[in-house]
């Protein structure tokens, strides 16, 4: 197993690599929030460009971000030696907000599309390629803001299942304090991804796994299987392009 | 070619009513700038669902949108009766740039980006879709900001040319005040389409219906077709998904 890390680290590595080449870019932004995914990308970005050439925004909102989060993420930034840059997101989101109605999951979005903006601005400034942090559970069940942090320009760990990148932090000396904390997007306070979606990663990747090698389930799993199925239906526009007006002038 | 432009306006009125119903939306959330696509789609938009459910949100910066375009909007929303609501992005823009460094195009993308969030803010609220107003001849040019006024769950003109809007434009009534004004992102002061491009929607147009028919151009088109193909070429990832690194476990 060891050595698989390692060959899929190297895999992420060179994808990398040779995309920033193809691409004409000079460096790669990435948001870093504290969380698993987000140090995974990091680590690896670091790995294939340097640290001089891997730039990271950690953008708390303290109405909703823990301050632990911020913390774990300012430390890791430190401990890869990326360029970074931290920007406090409360004030600007109040402002967003005023004089509009209020719902809980609409601004826990539009936070998240916040962070999107500032990632681009600074790939614009930078003249870099946004990096996303999505992994293929998230990706897979469309548990991603549309336009938010779904937003990149790559994907690096985005054919990695939550239970594998995991396994890939350990390889790559994730701080452990990141590797066991439980995933959450922090739209609101006390949001967990789990809570949210109901299901643990751990049953989530096994069902996927099992329908991306065409294998039966066990029937005690057919119940979450069927939730599982609903929340891709309902987000399969997520993955797409906008729909277009087909034409016929004649 | 009347008749024309009353099949293609059914068709678009047919696809945007197919389109709510199949996602089970309320309404649709619509952007309106002032400019001609803006115009064209809430017109289409009314038609089809009935001025109730098209929400339009006029979005001005009025450090650079000119006054007469944001009169135009309101105007044009009063005329189509739709819901509506205008709200003003200098503050919350000057708040989201402060202490970073500056760049005109990255400042522009990032008005355009505010404007997506508060689409999708009231899409989320309204269970409304969002409509994107590009059309043709933007979306092959790949001229709009990635996740900005790209970013929508439908896309009512995006397969008619500039030209062809116009056209429509003509037959919907919408006002020649509207139909007159040079194309514009308004990304900053002065700013026009064809100016930033270089070419007129009128070569554009002629050269992209050439290649769509497979038709040979003309030699004096030849140089103009090159910085066409070339601009294409830059802008073709905004047209996909972001590209994600495949993994081989063994």
């Amino acid at each position: 197993m060891k050595g698989s890390e390692e060959k899929v680290s190297n895999q992420i590595v060179q994808f990398i690599r040779r995309q920033v080449n193809t691409r004409k870019a000079d460096c790669v932004v990435i948001g870093i929030s504290g969380g698993l995914d987000s140090a995974v990308a990091a680590s690896l970005a670091v790995r294939a460009l340097g640290p001089d050439k891997v730039f990271g925004l950690v953008l708390p909102d303290s109405a909703v971000t823990p301050k632990k989060d911020t913390r774990h993420a300012v430390d890791l930034v430190k401990q890869l030696k990326m360029r970074h840059k931290l920007i406090e997101l409360k004030d600007v989101k109040r402002q967003l907000l005023l004089g509009l109605p209020r719902n809980k999951l609409a601004i826990g979005n539009l936070l998240v599309r916040l962070r999107m903006i500032l990632l681009y601005y600074h790939a614009s400034i930078l003249n870099g390629l946004v990096l996303g942090t999505g992994d293929k559970s998230e990706l897979s069940l469309g548990y991603f803001t549309k336009h938010g942090d779904g937003a990149a320009d790559l994907l690096p760990i985005g054919n990695l299942y939550k239970t594998e990148v995991r396994a890939i932090a350990k390889y790559l000396n994730v701080p452990t304090a990141i590797i066991n904390k439980k995933s959450s997007a922090r739209l609101w306070k006390g949001h967990t991804a789990e809570g949210e979606i109901g299901l643990s990663y751990n049953d989530i990747d096994l069902i996927l796994k099992k329908w991306d090698r065409k294998l039966p389930l066990e029937p005690k799993l057919k119940k979450k299987a069927v939730r599982i199925s609903k929340l891709m239906e309902k987000n399969r526009h997520k993955q797409e392009m906008p729909i277009t007006c087909k034409i016929m002038w004649h």
